[in-house]
């Protein structure tokens, strides 16, 4: 599945779920049925492949099978938006591993994850971003730039913006709306592809910690982005979608992204 | 693979790796690359499904595909002997999910893994362990009985003693040697079966957390149990057997586990 925009930065979903996952434990709601029978339906950890500047970096690691899909080598660093565990669970046996240091660029958590700091084995994990510090990646000759924009979570926590050439993509996880610093720093970009946190169906109450389908729209709007795909869909908004048609007064075309899709700009 | 002995209970290795597991990530040496070719040569976190009583209990939860395996309502609980994470990140996702509580019986560890306690969900961890307390468990009138047998770990960790009417097995990992105390608790028992640490091979130094080959075989000696079997083993110990065959002066039959492996007694 490719939403082709032309050029030089893919990026392919390798999960568009919710730290529940869907198929959710225990559950056997339209969704988390569905899922269990069709494979296509799954929505794994939320993470991203981004290939840009004749690189490959992850954009967090949560996928429990990272070893085997990105064997050591194959990857030139990991973006990492924040250290919840449905986002950082994957590094915890590679720490374990051997070979060449694989940076791991994320906020300045002091936490992390678990023990990952302490037993941090190949990762990396000394040059994380500063707020809107903005970093030069990529083969000689074919740089793309990153820029940390702060989300508003439960814990520190970064979104980048992906820029090669003239090509721009904002990845923007976890978050429930946009700091204002945040959202005053990405209005001036027109984003070729804007992939957003959308956890819940619309909510009276404001939800915890992640947009619903409501909030998402705003910032939507707000940064009228050519392309659109919202990502940590949990199975109660696909069971929702089932019933509800989205609003179709957008400019930006709105996507719900799947496991496997490809984003190229 | 299945080691007769007949019986009451049943115990099925489900992973037999160190916290690197086989392959590790980025390693090339024999017992990796073998793992990569094939399947059986893999060692999964190490954990095992104990069936006795009517009921099944997984000790340890460091699979990450628990959610598969274990449908919820398909385990009575969970034994579980430490909280690291190579044995207990495969709670991470479940506690999202939803359904009847699934007790989590471990050591009183009062930081357990990541922030398991603080978001449990579904899992129960209300009832840990005390020091050498005897529980019993299974459906009414299949009862058998759990121990809690101290080890010695950088976690407080517990193995478990595991008796179903005449039929006696002890599950000791993660562990260096035995505190005294649960040496002589364990030594008027005639254990059909020990399941044992021995992540390394022989060291001359005293091994990190973990007992090696040396270590591990003075514990049998002390214990004297009708059948061993190793596990939590290192690819540096499966490179290590490659070339080095066992002493035969036990009177215990000695295995090296392997991730499928069952233990009937």
């Amino acid at each position: 599945m490719s939403a082709n925009l032309s050029g030089a930065l893919r990026l392919t979903f390798l999960g568009t779920g919710d730290s529940a996952q869907t198929p959710a434990y225990g559950c056997d709601c339209l969704a988390c049925e569905r899922a269990r029978q069709n494979e296509a339906y799954r929505r794994r950890p939320c993470s991203a492949l981004l290939e840009a500047g004749g690189q490959r970096y992850l954009i967090d690691s949560g996928l429990v099978d990272l070893a085997e899909r990105f064997p050591a080598g194959s990857l030139d660093g990991i973006l990492q938006t924040h250290y919840h565990a449905d986002h950082a669970q994957g590094l915890l046996p590679l720490r374990w591993g051997e070979g060449a240091p694989l940076p791991v660029f994320g906020p300045p958590d002091a936490e992390g994850f678990a023990d990952l700091y302490q037993h941090h084995g190949p990762l990396d994990f000394s040059r994380p971003f500063k707020a809107f510090e903005r970093r030069a990646l990529g083969k000689p000759g074919q740089h793309f730039f990153v820029t940390a924009i702060p989300l508003t979570h439960s814990k520190i926590t970064f979104g980048y913006l992906i820029e090669s050439g003239d090509q721009k993509l904002a990845y923007l996880t976890d978050t429930i709306g946009l700091p204002d610093e945040s959202a005053t720093f990405l209005q001036p970009f027109r984003l070729d592809a804007l992939i957003l946190d959308c956890a819940y169906p619309p909510q009276l109450d404001r939800p915890r910690n992640h947009n619903d389908l409501t909030r998402a729209l705003t910032d939507v709007r707000a940064l009228n982005p050519v392309k659109t795909f919202l990502t940590h869909i949990s199975h109660h908004l696909d069971v929702w979608l089932e019933r509800h048609p989205l609003p179709n007064d957008f400019s930006s075309a709105i996507t719900f992204a799947r496991d496997g899709m490809v984003v190229e700009c």
